[in-house]
Parts: C-alpha cells; sequence; structure tokens
C-alpha cells in the first residue's frame, strides 16, 4: 500500500502513511488522497481488501472483483463514491498478436482515488513521480488525479495498435508471395484475427466505460474536469476505430489468400494443360509410326522420319504460339496492351 | 413441495411445511418463504399447479408457462409479484456441443421466492443446503435468496462454455491437419456451429431477463439488492461475450477449411503436374525411337540406346531442377528466404 | 357475415342477426359482439364494404385495405378503434417451403370484433365453435375474443415452422452424401432460403403489430387482458427466433455444399493423380524396351522380361504405399493416429 | 407554369393564371392551389426560380435545390410551410437495371402545393387529369392534393420492382444451366447487384420523407389527412421490403454461380479422371507387348493378342463399373436410393 | 496569422491586424473577426499557441487538440464558444485511392470564428478571395461566414469520391478480362479497399459533426443559418452514401475476381480434358497395333493401317461432336438457344 496526501496550499504531496492515518486523512475534505493498492502476494491481497471493507466500507461485492481477475471493463455508482474497472495492455515483445491485458480497479471518492491492481503498471509508476516532482496534479483534485492515470493507461495501447497494422501487413505481403507452406500463414492469420476480435472487444468496452465517466453521470468528476476525460475518450475512440478497420483488414487477409490460391492452382492447371496438350499429340504421332501394319508406305520412305520429326516440330509451336496468344506462358509486356481488349 | 421459512431473528430455517401452512406464514410479512415445486410427474405438476393457483392465486398464463417446457427466459411484472423463466444448462459428457437446457419458472413476492422445475437442478440443491447450513441468506430477504439461485445457475453455465473453447482448438487443429474425412469434420463443424448459435440465442434472452431485474425496474428487489443482480448480469455478460466470440472463430473454421482445402488440391495438382510434365517428354522419346522408319540412322548407332537413357536423364534432372526452383517440391529452408521475394 | 352476439349474463352466444340489426346490437355496451365477414366472392365483398363503410363508418382507407390483399401486417389506431392486418399461414401439402399466406384484417372498437378475411381460417372455424359451445371467451370481452383468435393464428405457424427444420436436416444430409445431381440441391437450397426470408419478414412484421397490441398503447384491449396479448407475442417471439436460427442454417448450407464439392474434387484429383503417377512410369518403361535400338543389351537377356515386369510391380508399390502413407488411399485407421500430428 | 385553383364551394378547378394572379389568390386562405412548375428549358427555370423566390418567398437554399438534380430525398420545415424532394422512378424498356430516377422538388403550404421538376411525371399529368374532371380530390385541400400526388409517383415504382423479380430469376436460370460465356453472366450479375443497391438507397431514403410526413411532424398536413399519407408509406415500404430481399436474392446469385461453376469443374475432373483411369492402364498393357524382349512367351501364343484385348475389355469394365458404383457415370436412378445413406 | 474584421455597416472587410488589436476588435460584439491561424513552422504554432490561450482564453485541451494532427472530426461545446475538427481532402495526382486528409481544428463564437492548420487548405484561401470581394457573407455573421468555410471543404470531397466510381469501374474491366498478373490486381483491389474503408470512417465521423452543428445544438449559430449547415450536412450525407456504396461494390470486386478464376480454372480443366479424352484412346489404339504379337491378323491385312487411321479420326471427330453438344468447344450461338433448357 502506497499512500499520496496533498493538503491544499502545500508545496509538495505527502507519503508514507498506515492505514490507521487514513480516516483522519479522508476526513479533512481539503486533502487529495490517493491510495494505490498492490495485490501480487495473498498478504497483499488480504491487506487491500481489509483497507477496502473496513477503512472506506466500499460495497462488498465490488471488493470481491477487485481480488479476481477475469472481470470487463465496467463502471458503477454508489452513492458516494463510484467503482471502475479498466483494463491496461501488456505488449509481449515476440509478437503483437499475444498482447496480454492486466486489469485495474478503483475507486473515486471527493477527496480519494483507490486504485487496485495484481500486476504493475507502467503508467501508475509514471503518475507516481509525476505528483512527486509536481503538485500540479493533485491541485486540480482526486478526479484529475484518476483523468492523469487513465489517459497513461489508454496512452499505452497506441504502440500496441500500431504493432498490429504492421503484422498485418507483413502477413499480407507473405499471402501475396505465397511461395510455400501456406498453412503455417493460415494460422498465422487466425491468431491475428482471435487477436483482433480480442482488442475490438476490449475497447469496445472501455469506451462504454469512458464514455459514461465522460458524460457528467457521476458527481465525483466534478463538470470543469470533465473536458479532460472526454479527451481520454477521444484517443480510446480512435484506437477502438483502429481495431475496427484492422477486423476489416483481417478478414480481408482470408480473401486474398482464397484468391491467391485459386490463382496459383490455375497456373499449375495452365502447366499441366500445356504440357498434356504439346506431348499427347506428338505421342500419338510416334505411336502410329511404332504400329506394326505390314503395308505402311511412310515407314519405307527414306525421308519419313525426318518429316515425321519435322511434324512434331511444327506441331509443338503451333501449340506453344496457341497458348503464348492465350496469355498462358511468357506472359506479353503489360504496358500497351493492358488497356486494350482483345477477344479471346 | 419443498417449503423453507426463515422468521425474522430466528437461528434456522425451518422446513416441512404443507400448503394448509402456507397462507398463514405468507401473511407474516416479516417471514421469508421459498417454495420449491418440482414438476416431474402428473401428480407433482397437478399439486404444483393447485398450489400457484388457489394459494399464490398467480396469473393463470404464467401458471401455464410454468407447466409447459419449451419457454424462452422472460420475465413479466404483475403488481404483487414478477414472473420469470430463466434457463439452466445441462452439460452432456459426451461433447459440449450437445448441451441442453432446463427450464426455471419462478416467482418473486414482498416475502417470498417461488421456484418450479421439471428437471433436477444441481444449482438449487446447492442453495437448499446454503440456507440449512447458515442463515444469513435468508436474513437479507427473498430477493437475495432468489439472486443466490440465479447466480448458480449462472455459475453452471461457465464450464460448459469454456468446453466449447476447446472444441472448437481441437476442431481447428484438425482442420489444419485435414488428413483425411474431411466430410466428418465439416459435420463437427456443424454441429459446433449450431450449439453456439444456440448458446448466443439463450445467453442474449437470459441478459435480457437480467438486465431487467439489476435495474430497479420491479420493486420486489430492494435498491440494497440490486448491485447482486448486477452482479450476476456481469458474469452472464461474459458468458454472452464469449458466445459471441465463437461465433466468430466458428464461422472461421469453415474458412480455414476451405483454404486448407484449396492447399491440398493445389499440392495434388502440383504432383500431378510434376508427374506429368517428366513422364511425358521421355514417353515421347521412347515412343519416337520405337517408330519403325527404316531409314533411323541413330537406331543403328552403338550407343545410340545408352546416349537416348543419358539424354532421358537430363531431361527428367531439368525438369525437377525447375520445379525445385519454383518451390513445388522439397521445400527450401524457411529462414533466409522467407524474408526474400524473388522474381518467379 | 356471421355476427355473433353475447349479452352479458346471458348463457349461451346468439346468431342468425342481419344487418340491420347491428346498430342496436352495437349500442348497448354491454354486449359483446363479434362480425366475421368473408370475401371470398364479389357479392360478400360488396356486403362487406357496406357494412364496413356505413355501418360502423370506419375510415375508407382501411376498407380499401380489407379488400386488397397483398398488405404487410399492421396495426393503425382511431379515435374509437383500431385496425390491424395479421398474416395466417397455409401449410402446403407438397414441402413447407411452398407455404403461403393469407391475410385477416379486422377491427376491434369497445364491444365489437369485426374480422374480414377472402381466404377461409382454420382458426377462425375453431373459435366460433369454441364460442359456441363456452360462453367464458365472451364474458372476457372483445379484446380477449380477438385475442382468442390471434392466439389460434399463431398456433398454426408451429407447425409450419418446425417442418423447416426438417426439411432443412433432409437437405443438409444430402448435402454431405453429394451422390448426384449437384444442382438440384442448389436449386433446393435457394427454394428453402427464399421460404425462411419470407418467414423471417412476416414474423418479423407480424412481431410488431403483437408488440404494439401488447403493450397497452390501445385503449380498446383493458389492462388485464395485455397479459393475454403478451402471451401470443412470446409465442411469436419464439416463431421469430427459429426462423432467424433457420436462416442461418440455410446460408450455411452453401458453405457445406461448397467445401463439400471442394472436399470431392480433391479426391478426384487424387485419384487421377495416382493413377497417372502409377502408370507414367510404367510406360515409360515400357516405351524404352519398345524402342528399336539395335544395340540394347537388355532385350537379348532371357529374363529380361520377367525383370522388367518385377521391376514395373516394384515401382507401382512403392508408389502406392507412398500415396497410402500420405492417407490418399485407403483411409488409415482414425483411432490412435487421430491425434498424433505426423510429419508430411 | 401550370396554375390549377379551386375556389371552396366551386364545381370545378380553375386554370390559366398568371404570375400576377398568384398573391391574390394566396391571400385567400379558403382556396386550394396548386402551381406545377417546370424546369426543362433554362428559361422555364429562371421564371420559377423568380416565382419561387420573388412571389413566395421560399427559402433561398431550398430553391438552389429545386433547380439542381443530384439531391436526395428530404423534407425540411420552415415557420409556414415545408419544402420536400423525392425521387420518381423511370422505367427503361431494355432492361429494369438500367431504371433511372427522376428528382420532383415541391413545397407544401396551408393553402397550396408547387411542384417542382425538370423531366415529365406521368403520375402529375394523371393528377391533374384527375382533378379536371373531379373536384373531389381539392375539396380535402392541398395536403390530401399532394397525397395524391406522392400516391402516383409511388405507385409507379411497383412495376420496376415487379421486372426486378423477374430478371433475376432469369438469371438465376441461366446460372444454373450456365451452359456458356460465364463471365457475361457474372457481368449481368453485378448490374443487378448495383442496380438493386440504387433501389434500396432510394427507397429508404423516400421512406425516411414519408415516415416523417406521416407522422404529424408538419402542421400543413391536418391530423385527418395523416391517414392517407401513412398509406403511402404501407406502399413504399412493401417496396423498400421488396428490394431488401432482391438485395439478398442477388448476393446469393454469386453463392450459386460459384457453387455452380465448382461442380461443373468437378464434373469435368471426373470425366478427365475416368478417361486416364481406364485409357493409361490399357495402354500400359500395349506397350508392354510392344517391348523388344527376345524372350517373351506371350507374344508366341497363338491367341495371345485376342487374350490381352480381352483382358484390356476386362479391366474398362471393371473399370467403369467402378465409377458406375460411385455413381460419376450413368447417374444411378433418384428415387429410392436417395433416401439411403450408401457406404463409399 | 491573419486577421479579417467586418465592421458592421461597413463596405468593405479590414486586414492587417495584431494580436494586440484583437482584444479591442472582438470587444465590440458588432464586429465579425475571423482570425486564420497556420502552424506550418514551430515559431507560427508557438504564435497561434500563445493567442488561443492568452487571448481567446480557450480550454486547454482543445489548443492542444489543434497542434496536434491525428485527431478525429469532433465538436465539443463549451460556454461561450464551441470547438471544432474538420478534414479537408487532399487529392494525390498519382491515384484516388492514395487520398490524404488535412485538419482544420477551429471555433466559432458570438462574433468571431477561428480556423487553425498545419497544411494550406484551397477552402480557406477561396473564401479569403470571397469575402475581400464582396461583404455579402460577413454581413450574415460569424456563423455564417464558417458556413462558408465548411462548405468549401465538403465541395472538395466530391472530385475524390467522383475519381473513385472511376477507379472502381476499371478494376472491375480488368478482373473481368484477367489476362494476366492476377496478383497485381487483387494488390490494387486491396488498395481500393482500404481507400474506400478510410473515406468511409472519415464522412461518417464528418457526418456526425454536422449533424450536429445542423441541429440547433449550438447557441453559437443562430436559427436563420441552420439551413445552411443542413445543405453542408446534405451535401456530406450524399458523399458518405457514395463511399457506402463504393464499399459494397468494392467486396463485390473479391467475389468477381473469385468467380473470374474459377471460370478460368474450370476453362483450362475442359481443354485439358478435351486433349486427354481424344489422344489417349488414339495412342491406346496405336499401342496396340504396336503390340508384337506373332498373331495379329489386322497387321497383315494390306488396309489395315488405313483402316486404323481411319478409325481414329472417326473417334477423334465423334468425341469433338460430343464436347461440341456439351458447349465445351466452339460456343454455339447464344440467340435462340439460350432461353431454352437444354438436357445435358
Amino acid at each position: 500500500m502506497e499512500v499520496f496526501v496533498y493538503r491544499k496550499g502545500s508545496d509538495e504531496v505527502e507519503e508514507g502513511f498506515t492505514k490507521e492515518d487514513l480516516p483522519a486523512l479522508l476526513a479533512d475534505k481539503t486533502n487529495v488522497v490517493w491510495v494505490d493498492l498492490q495485490g501480487e502476494t495473498p498478504e497483499q491481497a488480504r491487506e487491500a481488501k481489509d483497507i477496502l471493507l473496513n477503512v472506506f466500507n466500499f460495497h462488498y461485492l465490488t471488493v470481491e472483483d477487485c481480488l479476481e481477475t477475469r472481470n470487463q471493463p465496467k463502471v458503477e455508482a454508489f452513492p458516494d463514491y463510484f467503482y471502475f474497472i479498466v483494463h491496461g495492455v501488456k505488449p509481449e515483445e515476440t509478437s503483437p498478436v499475444n498482447f496480454t491485458t492486466k486489469e485495474l480497479d478503483g475507486y473515486l471518492g471527493e477527496n480519494y482515488v483507490i486504485t487496485f491492481h495484481v500486476e504493475r503498471f507502467r503508467s501508475i509508476k509514471k503518475v507516481k513521480n509525476q505528483i512527486r516532482s509536481n503538485n500540479f496534479v493533485c491541485q486540480r483534485g482526486a478526479a484529475y488525479l484518476l483523468h492523469q492515470i487513465l489517459d497513461q493507461i489508454v496512452d499505452l495501447y497506441m504502440p500496441v495498435v500500431d504493432d498490429f497494422d504492421n503484422t498485418i501487413n507483413v502477413i499480407e505481403d507473405r499471402v501475396f508471395q505465397m511461395k510455400r507452406n501456406n498453412t503455417k500463414i493460415l494460422e498465422e492469420i487466425m491468431d491475428v484475427r482471435r487477436a483482433v476480435a480480442r482488442l475490438k472487444r476490449i475497447s469496445a468496452r472501455q469506451l462504454d466505460v469512458l464514455y459514461r465517466l465522460s458524460n457528467g453521470e457521476f458527481p465525483q468528476i466534478p463538470q470543469n474536469i470533465l473536458p479532460f476525460y472526454r479527451d481520454v475518450h477521444d484517443h480510446l475512440l480512435r484506437i477502438s476505430d483502429l481495431s475496427e478497420s484492422y477486423g476489416d483488414l483481417v478478414s480481408g487477409l482470408f480473401d486474398i489468400h482464397f484468391s491467391v490460391t485459386a490463382n496459383k492452382t490455375n497456373d499449375v492447371m495452365k502447366l499441366l494443360a500445356i504440357f498434356s496438350a504439346i506431348m499427347l499429340p506428338l505421342s500419338l504421332i510416334a505411336g502410329i509410326y511404332g504400329m506394326n501394319f505390314e503395308n505402311m508406305p511412310e515407314l519405307h520412305s527414306p525421308n519419313g522420319y525426318f518429316l515425321t520429326l519435322g511434324f512434331m516440330l511444327l506441331i509443338a509451336l503451333t501449340l506453344l504460339f496457341y497458348f503464348w496468344r492465350k496469355g498462358w506462358i511468357f506472359e506479353k509486356s503489360e504496358t500497351p496492351a493492358d488497356t486494350v481488349v482483345e477477344e479471346e
């Protein structure tokens, strides 16, 4: 437990208070109190629970939700405070599709902010440093302090979201080349698809929370602080918009993959058809002159063999020319012919 | 029929009452009365109907709905009570896609909860044990008791939903391998698709019911109990969210199946094309020297045969090299070449 | 025209009134009057129009709508009455996809129900028999009588909807087998698709009508009768839900059909590839020893022929083994190998 | 400019007024004045602009919108009048997919209707004839007169919409046959798809306009005329519904086209596989006995040749029988086998 | 910084004011003041920030948003003014799919308009010229002046949107021809798809802004100016509608591409099947008469060879006729046969 107290008019934030100091600190409504509880170890969790229930008298169910870690973002109003859950994002070095989320629970009262989290939050550490070096944030009151924390959390979404853009482009390029190991690409597409769906879901729920916070529904956030919450909401809206459009791109990847596979199959078929179309007639001719009929006049012609070879060559060239005309082999140059519709 | 009565201030819940005791018990508004009616046998159903109509004077249509078992979740307000239908989930051992639902009907009045069900509910049994061992639940009143029942029912959804996740992953793996018996995989996908659609439908309707219950619409649920209903609503929301995302995954399975099949066809085609492309020219050569022309000088060359064999080998190797360059055979190593776009 | 009048306190319903009796009957507000008009023949239609316009003074446009038969379900409020159109369903014996609908128009006033229909309705006949044998329905007033009619009409949707379920399953089975005449299956899928779309459209519009009727919008339906309308609404909701899910199933049929076709093509390709892969090399060998070179030592070996045949057999067996390993022929048993990913 | 004036109590509509007469005619609030302005030529457009701006003092922007012809349907309220744009439909003889729309702008005031259109409207001509022969329409006031015009315009949508139904069915049949020139069918499908999208868009916007008109939002339409506008709205709703369902059908055409193509490819593959599977083994046998080994005992058997031919025939018949069993050739009769699942 | 001031009753707009003049100019509420701030260089940005914060005292967050350039269109109300962000479109000469957007930030107060932009706007330049030559715009007040700017910005969307139409048609034509380099077409489709998605997103957000501006929500826009904002809204609605329909067309391109590829593959298969079906039987015959059986009576027939050649020709012609009947070769004329369903 870390407690930060800003006394009105004071120059800096005081720290180092214990559970016993809290009631007195909270009683003075001009103070701004921030209690940051971490629940990494069972003892910490037990201590946090004790403080939330016995010092602040928060609703039992919200404390239970704090201690669990599989909750959706939400915000719930109570007469003197509101309870909220938001999710921070934890980028993975391996790949953006492996990003995970971590839960931040908290309460905002008239003159206090409570934050509870099991995992460490870079954003919270940052705000702590900020208020230590500068009393500007605390002067504006508890609601502004909370805004600062949420703003930092939402800011850390952006790099993850940008990584997605890159990942999708890389996969798209590989789909277009599609050299080998298609199945692996498909698996990657599925992974991105899942990750994007997760991102969409989280940012959508989070957006609901910030929409409600920024619309003056909660008396704990004074009118003049609302624009700051709206600002966080707008940032999140951008993230949500981007994740929506990533969803479209990813579902487009399947279409492309499929079309590229169809094209490749078409190419393989053409090759096979060309080979067969050229070889089969020639083989037939060879077969004909391999027949053992007694009376086959051509066989006795001294140039029969060479004429036959020449005829075979002629057939082969004719067919090659035909396939070249159809555009199946030696792709014709793109430049001028491209705009002209040719009869086929 | 099982009747549980908690008298205010009493230490434990009393049981063993009959139909005749009910009017007196209900008249004392400080009592909390739970009447659990089971309708497994026709006699039980008849008895339940009698009690619902004649002791409680519930609306005729709701009693009719109780006795039927094909109703959707809903909640309907009446002046002194509300009537609700929720669905519990019945997991099947064989496969999560075979899960079935069972209907729980009920009424909540100022000081009583009525539950009616044709099939046995593990969740109801659990709550019974709970109130027998602990009067905590009943002290908070009838609305809290009902919340406890609903909470247990919703909790039992979770294992079924988790099983789905697993099932979908297993199918996805099999689609990616796609060794044999594709049609069977397709049938499995269809089964999951149906089951997920069913899960989505049920949880969506149920969510409506719990949303209305948790929003203060019904005077039978006092203000201080609403957060508990909101909690159940949030759990169900998570289930509903998951089933939504399962729906997406399942519809993605068709895309994958399709893409994997297209890839396999492409592979088969390549094999066929390679075989044909190599064998047909060699056969042609063999055919040519099998012709019976009188004048075929090569035939008389002592090394003609061996030169021809060598030439055939050369052609075969050239073509193999060509196909290897195209990446059709002996897949080149992935590591460095992967990032380089090769001209093809 | 059939007129049914229930006089308050009377034991049975009176019939056999004419147009001239209507004004007096309607003037007594304690009567419940049901006028059922059929418009099968032009004379009937003319008579009905005369009564609707001159006896009841209904709005001209509603009377016009009555006489037409291509209207959507709707309900329209007027000061003293409301006008409604609902659709009954007419099952066809041949196939559920050929179901047709028939229009029922009507009016509900304070003490009267008017129904107008061109085609015969089984449901109306049933209600007539009901009120002849039992005055219970009429005692509850005109709104309850109308509810009874609507309830019967909605009940007759259910068998049609159930038939759909069956039809879709039959088609699904045939798609999975896909023996022959694929195009015919596709045509059947399209027919079901259209029929389901029609069912969805009709039930959605109808649902709107019943939602408005059951929500207390119309003063002609007293408060205590509303639950009965809500009941009809719930039945229709179930039908609407089912038709929604049929829509999903049917659009899934295309996916399956497509995947099954792709599988079959894949199988055909494999067969072709196997045949070619085995036969072409053997033919090449035969071709080689069919060449007419003078110096081919093997030809003179006494066992050359038999060794060659043996070699051919060896090649064939090797290739068969290879394809069997790939799982292309003689599908390996599913049980243990299924869970193991094999390198391919 | 054509001006129609109906004076209260008069027997017929007067015509032939000029711009100068308008102020006096409009000042008498018991008159019903219809000014129909056509903007085909620049002079007409200039005259119309002059009247709209200087006689009626309409808002400058609405007059500008009148003179343009690329506006969407809309309705805009002003204190004394409302301005509306609706679209009429202009069927093309060649094909329903080429239907175009023409814009009708107009104003409705207390006692006047103004219509402005660049192209000729059959529906307006019809209403003119109607009011010339019959003063019934004008007696009901300006709002009823406008309803009459809108009703005629919407009525003319129906034949176009019906043509679509037919066109889609024709294309569907051709897709199912799919004899040749597939690409042309695809182009037709795309054309219909575009046309249906256009129809949907127009009817959706138009529906908005009529919904607002029919809901009592505008004081220029008195309460007793609203049902007539609702009637037009209902007609348009039907058109909108139909165009929605056409959209579904058309997007289904791609699915069918695709499935039919896949079936055809499958059929071609089967043919190829059958030919190859039968011919290749026979060719191999012929090849074997064409080998030139010295010691091939069969060659000396007097019946060797005939036995070999017989053996070839046996193989061919066996394979044919095998493919017939698989259902690839000579489709088996559908009747009884259809319901039995055969092992394959 | 450019400042334009219109003094009530004056004939022309005055320019050339500095930061110091602003407070006095703004204090006279009959003036219309337009301050156009450009933020291209860091100094300009710093100056602009100074003016926005210190002269106008705008909310700090809005000033921060001004200086950033990755914001979504939005509008935010403050007591004395509102802040807005809109996006102008910057066409690229290379291709419409490369269009970019540029941000315009601004404020509207009772008697002033502030615009801030980093990049140059043609539309703003145009409005400057307009008000220099004509005091009409300024006479109507600040809100009308802002409308003029927005109108110009939205007008410049139209050419970009029209270019899309053209681009999509060109791609569609190329998909239908599909001569070569399919993958490149796929990449183009993807590019258009992304660009259209971007256009949809931007116009949707912009539409929200203009909807709010045109609905009387902001007191800075007087009632009589609202129709002008509605006019801009309608223009944007048209753009939004078009971009919606482009989205449909583009997603249709994948369907077409896929169908065309399937058709082409089908054609290749047919060619292959025809070649194989004709050549294989003939080769078999040649193979049979190439066998070395001693007793093959036909071989000794003087016309055996010629009869065999004739027989081969007969087979080839029969098969060609068969394939012609199937419509695989030499497509039959379309005209009369098209409407007749032939048995196949």
